[in-house]
């Protein structure tokens, strides 16, 4: 589908995507770093540990889950003007294969950009012994809040 | 829309069913804990805490998703039977109000049972000074695969 | 789970959707029939012709998904300001038992209303023979348009 | 993401689609038509026509939904064994923007083939005066019955 170049209406949304990232108690706690980041496009990176595991010793279905959300949230907060804030109107999972690995990858990408509602979609990939399988597909929706930015 | 009576397979059900919870090690370091179970039921109960919030200070979508496709998948794994293995196949979470509060409290039920794929449903709710918001809902589809039973 | 008690901000809401309604060509091809309509609810109605059916001779998938979809709009459309449009965000379907029958009742109610965003479900239920069986379940979102109403 | 190149386990997937696709009546009642059928990939076609609107004289998003719906399912059954059935289990759909235009293009892939479960994804496209616009967004699960083709 190719990535179209989206052109950021808040030239500092690095800065501002971090921060707001750097506040969610739960990023640190799951121990998710930022991969990337540009203008639409967002990629999380989560190493395996058992505190995030299910029962069979996989990554859980709903840490996948989190990682794509945030993702998709974050790359869809990368076009939001500087004074908006973001939420996660809803999400589709597919769990598309066990997420047995060392180290889970979510890259997502904004597929319409708006100025009230975006749409983002993100792949989740899981790493084993250098290889990359695709384990989960999302499709979500994201509402900016205008005038009620994020605090400080 | 009734919650229909279940006649679980397994009579060892709740056994089965706390057994597998145990081995989740995300459970475990979330906090979550089992509220309920009965055939075709399940209620996860989950204390707030920082560390399981987002930016804004309330519980993480990602953290809210994952009670309830927990809770939906340990409600279908209630009626299935004692040698079957289960797994998330997708779920679809709608996120209807900011889960600000001191306790959130998933409630599933199965809408259909099957011998392969099962459906359950979830409504997540957010406690805040004695009071209960309906603040997620979500519609999931479980797979059970015979044969393989989760290990002991 | 109960249906709150709806108030209507547009007394004339029933003209209102029914107007709308009428406008959809769709409908009256399919052979959509409003069974009931209340503040927060809407029942459609679709008897089975060959026309509407998929390969096996049931219900189509995507005319199950149509009526649930127009079943969930109009039941917060009746919700909505009386110059708001309405638009779907988006929809899930899981079908959970073939459309095999004479009659396909839509029954959709809103499980949050809201000023720019609304959240919907539906049930969707096939009779055959004076049985009645539940063959879909749907969740979604819309959004009100305010300021551009529907053409009369 | 690529197309990776899927191999049929029945080399008459093409005919098997195509008498499948005419079986159904509602292809032929809302005039949809196959635009291209290989491997893995499915595209369908759907010109505008009153009868199919909602009450804005677009594409009715039941008839968006449809079109994705079908075609996901056949991208799909392109790939499953000479005397598998499919079934939707369920499907996702974003509606991205109005679908106003003369011709509804739904270009399907399957992300995950599976033996019994498949999973697909659709973009769907509308066509005005030679503009090709993003619509619809869709994903999906589909399930193969093993042993009961679909009837010839």
């Amino acid at each position: 589908m190719g990535h179209p170049p989206f052109e950021p209406r808040d030239p500092e949304y690095d800065a501002r995507v971090r921060r707001s990232f750097a506040r969610q108690g739960a990023m640190a706690y799951l121990g998710v770093q930022i991969g990337a980041l540009e203008p639409g496009h967002c990629e999380l990176r989560l190493p395996f540990r058992a505190e995030i595991s299910q029962q069979h010793g996989y990554f859980h279905g709903g840490v996948v889950g989190t990682l794509a959300d945030t993702a998709g949230g974050y790359a869809a907060y990368t076009l939001m003007a500087a004074e908006a804030s973001i939420l996660t109107v809803e999400y589709k999972l597919n769990l598309l294969a066990p997420a047995d690995g060392e180290l889970l990858v979510a890259m997502a990408r904004v597929v319409k950009p708006g100025r009230t509602l975006s749409i983002s979609s993100a792949e989740v990939f899981v790493e084993k012994g250098g290889q990359r399988t695709l384990c989960a597909l999302m499709q979500q929706t994201l509402m900016a809040i205008h005038g009620r930015h994020d605090p400080a």
